[in-house]
């Protein structure tokens, strides 16, 4: 009779009470309806004996045993396989601040790629407040159930510095996906871009149109990788120290970037430039791409209108990725977090180093091998061999670098 | 080559770097590793089209809806369907304060038993916080993201302030099953024990051993439910306003129960009683239970060992339940839970009524039926018939009430 238990989701009454236009006219709304995940036993209650294993008096013992020796909270309860998918609902997609209701939907859909793309269990946690401090005790706080805090769609330049100071207070991996999922992605298109024309990174000078969080980590991690120079544009001009409008943030990419001293906008910066990263939801003209180095790569990332059409990019362009998957190329965060997780989470590292996240970039590159083509820099986000080799790299580096717990 | 994912939970390295004794002698450590839950999509992400549904460009349609009609959560979301399971470990089944990591296993055995028995998702929130004012502050912030509270294995007194300030906080029920869980099926199991006698709950008196948040919430079921009179004791004796050492919920308690104005200890008070309820952990000898009235009821609950064992409390009592699975008429909270949480978040309750508890109570007692003996006063918790009449007595006492959403 188990199917007489009502399930709150499938009440029927929802279809008689309303015509729910949204769903007939919307195949996203019709696949939304009672939302987009579930949460499962995986072990068996049949009867009184499996209920006195999973629960009184059999799960006392469980507790007593992790009470006196904490660590083993990793071998028996699932916060070591479970991620917080954390959110205020500030910087929703390009939608903005939307609030944390209206942002359940992107963290459900952002749990469900954790579990389908890299195994891990993943909860969204869309909080009812924006201040920093309160962001941050909140979700200390709930630290002790969960294995790792994915931060999403916070809006900047609030994400650096919650993203900081939890990593400061949290000793679980604490990756704020805007920044860094979409730079491993971005690092990875570029090193295959540059194999492709037979160039090291230390030769290609980049310019990024976006200083928020993608823009900023990007910028970031390029250096890290050893980019030639890379210039970030906001939408005032590139960033750079002469400039008396800087947030703190800001200051610290000018600190880093721009070795070239450019000025001006970010169109007079992609004269000559050798690649464009567009993470600004703005438009760079024809007359801009058309000014590029010769073999340039653009990556127009914006969605869902690229910064330049890939059409009109390729006119010019050696290598055009965008974040559409309508077009070749496309570099979506969802080839990153999975695996990255999963990584950290295999090993138990206490944080997500720049090595990680670098090992990230050249295992999910090497997926292409071969294969590697001028509409193929990228793999698919269905290609099944990324997930577990950006896995395997991360638990790698994680061990090398000393912040893993096993 | 979905099986060449890494999940976490699976993986071998911890058969090879650990010999794991806890798993081979005790069952209970075996079912425990990688813990008891996971979470699944509801939906399919098999290729781009189910990506672009399920995440962006289409869930942006979804958040957009919902930022402007906020109550579509409920129904693009799994929001109205999932509970936070919340405690701060203070008061962890008998082995009181371990902290919030320790306490996992019973959130998550909680949450499995959620969507077992009233498949209502759950998932655990140990928080690394025992503040009163912290614990509401927090849960308040995490509201956004569930359809319900179920406060767990908190101490008292802190658990009542917490409840009573999360419930003016919140338009989502909040409901701290160590009090009001216990108290229904109590309630439910005394209705049928007066059945099977022929008496009326008014007819009766009843003393409580423990005024601990079992203790003062079956207290003011009881009451609510018209018993003729209920004394309740914790270890000092019987809480009653002439004593001067009573915190201000036992000053409470004292204002509405003890009618008869007795003092002095518990077996005192049990010379002539017609119900005990143990909610305590103590003893009670077998003289007290011998002075009780002909044809009492002893509900000796204490876990795993009952005030007085059942093979005594038989030699005089014509009722004996326990709170074990292994004597007859176990009362066990599962039995409430599940459904009154599935009632609340099928109607959209803003809150669990007094009214919305009574109603569980009556439907659990009404399960058994005809089947009435002195051996099965309540059914038992695999009885298929108890989720589904208890989900529907509560959605149509919630109606009833005025607040159900829908």
């Amino acid at each position: 009779m188990a199917a007489e238990i009502v399930n709150p989701r499938s009440d029927s009454s929802t279809d008689q009470e309303g015509a729910e236009p949204l769903d007939s006219f919307d195949p996203a709304f019709a696949l939304h309806r009672g939302g987009k995940m579930a949460v499962q036993a995986t072990v068996p209650i049949r009867d009184k004996e499996d209920l006195s294993l999973a629960y009184t008096p059999g799960v006392a013992r469980v507790c007593t045993a992790i009470a006196e020796q904490p660590e083993l909270v990793n071998d028996y309860t699932w916060k070591s396989s479970v991620v917080a998918v954390v959110t205020d609902g500030t910087a929703v997609l390009g939608l903005g601040d939307i609030g944390p209701q209206a942002s359940l939907p992107v963290m459900e859909g952002k749990a469900i790629l954790f579990k389908q793309f890299g195994g891990v269990d993943a909860v969204p946690i869309a909080l009812d407040c924006t201040d920093v401090d309160d962001i941050v005790e909140t979700v200390v706080r709930l630290a002790p159930s969960f294995g790792g805090v994915n931060l999403e769609d916070i809006s900047a330049p609030r994400c650096f510095e919650i993203e900081r100071r939890l990593q400061e207070r949290l000793d679980i991996p604490v990756f704020h996906d805007d920044q860094h999922g979409t730079a491993v992605v971005t690092l990875a298109a570029l090193r295959n871009a540059a194999r492709l024309s037979g160039r090291e990174i230390g030769q290609l000078r980049a310019v990024i149109s976006g200083a928020g969080a993608a823009g900023v980590a990007i910028a970031r991690m390029l250096v890290e990788a050893g980019i030639g120079d890379v210039a970030v544009a906001d939408r005032k001009g590139v960033v750079s120290g002469d400039r008396q409008d800087l947030t703190p943030v800001k200051r610290e990419v000018a600190s880093f970037t721009n070795k070239a001293g450019i000025s001006g906008s970010l169109e007079d910066a992609l004269a000559g430039a050798d690649v464009f990263i567009g993470v600004s939801g703005g438009t760079v003209s024809e007359s801009a791409v058309a000014s590029m180095a010769e073999g340039a790569f653009v990556f127009a990332m914006a969605n869902p209108n690229p910064e330049v059409h890939p059409e009109v990019a390729h006119k010019y362009a050696a290598v055009v990725a965008t974040g559409r998957s309508d077009f070749p190329n496309q570099i979506n965060n969802v080839l990153a977090f999975p695996g990255i997780f999963a990584g950290a989470l295999q090993v138990r590292a206490t944080r997500i180093t720049e090595g990680m996240k670098i090992a990230a970039a050249e295992a999910l590159a090497a997926v292409v091998g071969d294969d590697l083509a001028a509409d193929y820099v990228i793999p698919s986000p269905f290609d099944e061999r990324v997930a577990p080799a950006v896995t395997a790299a991360v638990a790698a580096a994680a061990r090398a670098e000393g912040v893993a717990r096993r």
